[in-house]
């Protein structure tokens, strides 16, 4: 089944939920009931019912309703045997939702932009609507299942009513309903925020501030281990790394163009003294300033900045989300400023990084992320920048280096930045939704608005061309990534505590410190569980922090020099050596699992 | 000579000074002249003096002149037996300086605030002043230097017309003059800014704005070492380290009192949407809340949250230098939160720490830097928290463990922080001059203010202590330090660039990549000087940039699988393998020289 068509099933499954409830409650009003990524919902007033569905006070539908709603969705949908279509006057309309606002105003609104007014008829059921159905909705909507409950204001505005959003779903198939919602199921068990809990990876502050994380010792350690990795990587890579300050005068932003394009997004401009700072949304910039400190020549080229780069964006209170979406990140950035003869080479060595660091943390090319070629539109003068000839070339540039390197990838029209064409790396999130990681674009506007240049060999001063890319992505939406990825039983070279001494009593404990400390100055991260508890309760301690080992310390362990070792898995690995165990944790180091 | 003469010396010369001043250009009009650190200085207005002291046009003193006045001053001073002092009316006073608006402005200010008024004369000299002079100026004012010419405000404000300053020094011995001025030529030779220039280590940007350095792939490779340094030294010490953001509520500063009390310092705060949030001044309230984020225990403690934490103050721009006053700075801070009876091993294990960190740039303490025992006055309630009983104890503490390590201190009084007593790392600098580097504090207010607490083996809650402390500074204050210390030729295992390879010829670049990359792959910092320029120019340029080893590849080292191997300093090793070459710089890293 098409997208298109999914939507008209998911559309149709709205009409159904729609019906069954003003059959339960013929005093609800029916608002809108759109199909949306992997389902629908439909949003009711049920302010004119009067009383709990389970009786008493005012009116609150809850999940405990579902049931009732799903069966009777089921016994109607037995007469559904299509979606038959009328046009009516406005009058009609009007008449017909004489005690429905909201219906009333979406057809008033509609008669003034000159649209036509339909009613889709199935069964006994009827609703003002647009159209798009399946065809057979008695043989098409079985597998289908409603999720939640929410609030929702009226038209999205918090000026209007609150209304009663229920969301379901429905699929062509049982295996295709059972899949999505098993997913679902992961997904919620692997919440890199429920994860980040139990694992005390970070928490928030009232006091300090919505979408601004703090890391707990273990978070920091995970962050510190992925920063370290990808700053030797790039370094070895040939990358530049830099340190610029988070924040610049707005008249920088004024330059690139971020300001006030970006406006909305930005913190506000701090006026102190004789400047007006801003901090920073973009490290671009900075880097050409860096760049522009000294004359560069062709011998230099390309010239590869790298930065661990803090960037703000003041997102919206209600769009943050763990370390997901958060107000302040740090971008393993980098800008690549190359001839253009270059960019080739250049992009391929990128594309070779993300797929060395994808690689790096278990993922397929082609299964677990694939390449989006973003182009632009050379009609649309006002999003993308004017220079048909150099956009072609761009793009041209781009598709080869995805097609000799044999990267899987689509083309999406209408998708580039304003100042190129770029490769959007696509990413699987365990919940099998796509998402844009992060991106590599090539630009051939900023160098122009910054007059970067060099010495060509001929002694002329030459414009380069840019080259954005991340590697890793923002560290914090990366480190949610992973949580989720591995629902926190991370690999031993990442994990923040990579060993737990379990002396069994008290008179262990010491020989659980000593071994720690050797352990420690090998480079192992490593913790004694000398709480006062049974050694039971310390394995299932462990095993909940997802520590990949556990390291056992009783009398015959301390007597004959051993450790028993046992995995978060629940392997017992039996009683070995230190030098044993130390070569095991090597290992499994190494081989980053 | 105590501190009270050397400046009776001082005020002594400046006098001198006006003297001959006033006999070259007559219409010159005095202002005031006092001692300052390391010398004196005089403010004139010339503006009455017609032509420059070289003829024509407005006039302009400049250090050309110098030797004109120190002649003057040589002669008038033979003639100098004393200061002889006399009281006189304000009529009178007036009436000695009727053409002199700055002088009857101080006249008429005495006078109101009913201060005698007193002329010294000296030879022939007369001027109005308050007095503290030597007592033999023939004898004892001989080892003068007239050092610099200034622009100054009259009474330091910009409402004021500008005046001329100049500034001298006077030494009682030869002795100490020249070894003054040989350490002002050393401090300007080996100034952070220039050798970062020279070096190419960071760079400023006036669109980026004033204060906020860019660091080159140099000076981040240094400041990536020492983060790296410090954090895996801390991190073997048992600290915790965490990652907090650098911006928060306003409110979080109200609760630490931070606000509005540091407020002139604070960058403004942002207002977007429900939130007013400001760029943090200090990171103590972030460590408070992290510690807050979970019920704390006794075995937990102590708890020694750690972080390069970035922390913004907005320096007037008069008052920024280089890397050493900057607007945004990242201080490798630390916050320890303990049971007060644990306090004294805590601290002494800071002071090892912090030996530690001093012995590795090779300093030595007692000659490099000191302790500042920094002490409360009891009666100063408004700017000390009010607890005699607690800073008895908390100074008690601190003097106990100064005493206990045999480190070389002294106690300063009314010098304290508003929470507590503390000891102040002081630290010369490459002028001799001494600076607080950083400080250990000891805390007994903060805890009140944010109620943390720790359940006692008792089950009962108790309220810990915190010592706030630095271990390596503000890594950019830091950095500027150990350019003048280290003169820019750092010890290899700090310096960005640890081997140059020079290869002779076009037909020897690419052995030298070769080279290259096998040292890199050993984790050697290495560039190939693949210009075409003699090789002479090479080793030069290697030699000015201070790269500690130059490889000088051509045919009989390729021949051979040699390398011929150049220090810094001049020295030939000869030609080695490459293997040898690598235990050369393996054993020159690790022994950190």
């Amino acid at each position: 089944m098409n997208d298109e068509n999914l939507d008209y099933l998911r559309h149709s499954c709205a009409h159904l939920l729609a019906a069954a409830v003003m059959e339960i409650w013929p005093s609800a009003k029916r608002t809108i009931g759109p199909a949306i990524e992997n389902g629908f919902y439909y949003d009711f007033d049920f302010s004119a019912q009067g009383g709990s569905a389970s009786g008493g006070g005012e009116f609150h539908l809850s999940e405990a309703d579902f049931p009732k709603i799903e069966a009777k969705m089921l016994e109607l949908v037995k007469t559904w045997k299509g979606f038959e279509r009328k046009e009516v006057t406005k009058a009609e309309a009007l008449k017909l939702y004489k005690d429905n606002e909201y219906k009333k105003e979406l057809i008033e609104e509609f008669a003034k932009e000159g649209q036509e007014l339909t009613l889709y008829t199935s069964g006994e059921y009827v609703d003002l609507c647009r159209g798009g159905h399946c065809r057979y909705p008695d043989k098409e909507l079985k597998f289908f299942d409603l999720l939640s409950v929410a609030g929702a204001y009226w038209r999205g505005s918090e000026k209007n009513k609150m209304l009663t959003r229920i969301y379901g779903t429905v699929f062509p198939t049982r295996a295709g309903l059972d899949d999505y919602l098993k997913r679902q199921e992961e997904a919620k068990k692997r919440d890199h925020r429920k994860i980040g809990k139990e694992l005390g990876l970070f928490v928030f502050s009232d006091l300090v501030g919505a979408g601004l994380p703090l890391l707990t010792p273990k978070g920091a350690t995970i962050r510190r281990i992925l920063e370290r990795f990808i700053v030797d990587e790039e370094v070895k890579r040939g990358y530049l790394h830099v340190v610029t300050p988070p924040l610049a005068k707005v008249d920088l932003y004024r330059t690139s163009g971020h300001y006030p394009y970006y406006k909305d997004t930005m913190y506000p401009p701090m006026k102190v003294e004789e400047d007006e700072l801003i901090l920073r949304p973009m490290t671009c910039p900075h880097h050409f300033m860096l760049y522009k400190s000294a004359p560069r020549s062709w011998r230099e080229l390309p010239v590869r900045f790298a930065e661990l780069a803090s960037q703000f964006r003041y997102e919206k209170s209600g769009e943050l989300s763990g370390l997901m979406r958060v107000r302040m990140f740090t971008l393993a950035d980098a800008h690549i400023i190359t001839q253009p003869e270059h960019a080739k080479d250049e992009i391929r060595a990128v594309l070779d990084l993300i797929d060395y660091v994808n690689k790096r943390f278990g993922m397929v090319k082609g299964e677990d992320y694939r390449y989006q070629l973003s182009l632009g539109d050379r009609k649309e003068t006002k999003k993308y920048y004017k220079d048909d000839a150099a956009w072609d070339h761009a793009e041209h540039v781009l598709r080869e280096v995805l097609k000799e390197v044999g990267a899987p990838f689509y083309e999406a029209p209408n998708q580039a930045a304003f100042y190129g064409p770029k490769i959007d790396v696509q990413v699987k999130n365990v919940a099998g939704h796509e998402e844009t990681a992060f991106t590599v674009q090539y630009d051939f506007v900023m160098p122009k608005r910054f007059e970067l240049a060099y010495v060509a060999p001929d002694g002329s001063l030459k414009q380069p061309i840019v080259i954005h890319r991340s590697s890793l992505g923002a560290i914090e939406r990366t480190m949610a990534f992973l949580i989720e990825h591995y629902a926190g039983a991370f690999p031993v070279w990442l994990a923040p505590v990579q060993v737990t001494l379990i002396p069994i009593a008290e008179r262990h404990v010491e020989a659980a410190r000593k071994t720690a400390d050797l352990l420690k100055n090998r480079g192992i991260r490593v913790e004694v569980d000398d709480k006062s508890e049974p050694m039971g309760a310390k394995i299932r301690n462990a095993t909940l922090q997802k520590v990949p080992y556990m390291g056992i310390i009783g009398d015959k362990e301390v007597t004959q020099e051993r450790i028993s070792v046992r995995t978060r898995k629940g392997e017992d690995l039996k009683a070995m050596s230190l030098e044993n165990f130390l070569s095991l944790l090597q290992e499994a180091i190494e081989h980053t699992v």
